[in-house]
């Protein structure tokens, strides 16, 4: 990572494809990214998934570049019609596209010249002034314009990627996070006074998390934040809290 | 379902929650309503995934009620304080909230009088107005105001609740979907043809999904539409085209 400060650098994620919002495809790069994310201190503030139409995608991107220090893109980037995310995001930033020697040098890595044909050469078209995220599987390339990363949908290729982009992204302070397992003393036996600990420690995020198994509901108490006394002290008053209410 | 018709029907799913964001919890909730939607034939349009804040649900609660026939949201209705969900509904849609005496009615199913708290009592909460979804595995209910479906975030409660909808929505024409697979042929070796039939079948969407085995890339080709003949008609022309690249 370039820098660690503790300013807050914050991202967002936009999923674009029609097969996940018809359920064809299980989106698996959200969980992928949003935990990459948080290992590296940068907070994910929102994430929206859209489908492959040319309006939606610029208005999204617009949106969210404007409001988060990063915004990653996944899907839209092969060769068929329906691959629309590069044309989108040169309309977004107002930019001319077009076939981008260097992606076409790559695109050579793997493909014969004689097959290089114009679909595939749709993979070379990059929004000018972008910076080419290289694709060590299938060499089609990503590319980064201004705070946005522009990667695959194929989870593999999309982790590739991200590991291309990590080192050059600006982190925030580490988050920490810390969990109370709580079993299955229910939510509603301590909420009013977790509530009074949140309200106490307003530099950490307090969460309560339940979860169903076969033997009925476990609950999880989770503190984050990037102060590691902040979470000490908050942490030590909730185990004292679930203590007492135990006893 | 109530009816059907030829009339697209619109949805879009809200996820509210800091734990999907960070990576600790991954979500299930958009596959399983976006399948749910696929099969009764409302098209699900756009996800957003936003924090446990005031401001960013309000607004994201507003923008997809004005633009899709359904939202649904998930997440953010148990008894902690970082359950916010009902209180952001009610100031989204500018009613009063407070305690529901039918959802009251609910709680006492299963919580004894006297463990009836204060942080429990958050559970029936209610705006103004809305009709109440039943939760058959831990009675608080989530609810529907105007066109937004409140559900909670627990998986298996969601399901449950999705199912008490489910015969309460209008639905469109279903929607058909029928995969070509293509194996190991590369996208790019079909893609401008296909491009051509998509082109000239509007009636239809027309996409190239690769996903990566072992043993290399596996590509399907998918149709989708609500009329079964013009559904055929592509069909059998992204047929012929294989077959001819392949011979």
């Amino acid at each position: 990572m370039t820098s660690a400060s503790n300013d807050a650098v914050t991202a967002a994620i936009l999923v674009i494809g029609d097969e996940i919002l018809s359920g064809r495809t299980k989106d698996r790069n959200i969980g992928t990214i949003a935990d990459y994310l948080t290992a590296v201190g940068i907070d994910l503030r929102e994430v929206r998934i859209v489908p492959d139409e040319r309006a939606m995608i610029v208005e999204a991107v617009n949106a969210l570049r404007a409001r988060y220090t990063y915004l990653f893109t996944t899907g839209g980037i092969g060769p068929t019609h329906d691959d629309i995310t590069a044309d989108c995001i040169a309309e977004a930033f107002g930019v001319p596209i077009d076939v981008d020697p260097r992606a076409r040098a790559m695109l050579l890595e793997r493909i014969k010249p004689e097959d290089l044909n114009a679909a595939r050469l749709r993979m070379a078209r990059i929004p000018e002034g972008a910076d080419l995220i290289p694709n060590p599987i299938s060499k089609a390339p990503g590319f980064r314009i201004g705070n946005v990363h522009v990667m695959a949908g194929v989870p593999a290729i999309m982790q590739a990627m991200l590991d291309q982009i990590g080192p050059s992204l600006r982190t925030g302070g580490r988050v920490i996070s810390e969990t109370i397992e709580v079993g299955n003393m229910p939510e509603g036996a301590y909420a009013s006074e977790l509530a009074a600990i949140a309200g106490a420690h307003a530099g950490v995020s307090i969460g309560s998390y339940p979860s169903m198994t076969e033997s009925g509901f476990l609950n999880r108490i989770v503190v984050r934040g990037r102060d590691g006394a902040a979470i000490t002290a908050a942490r030590s008053e909730i185990e004292a809290l679930i203590a007492r209410l135990r006893a």
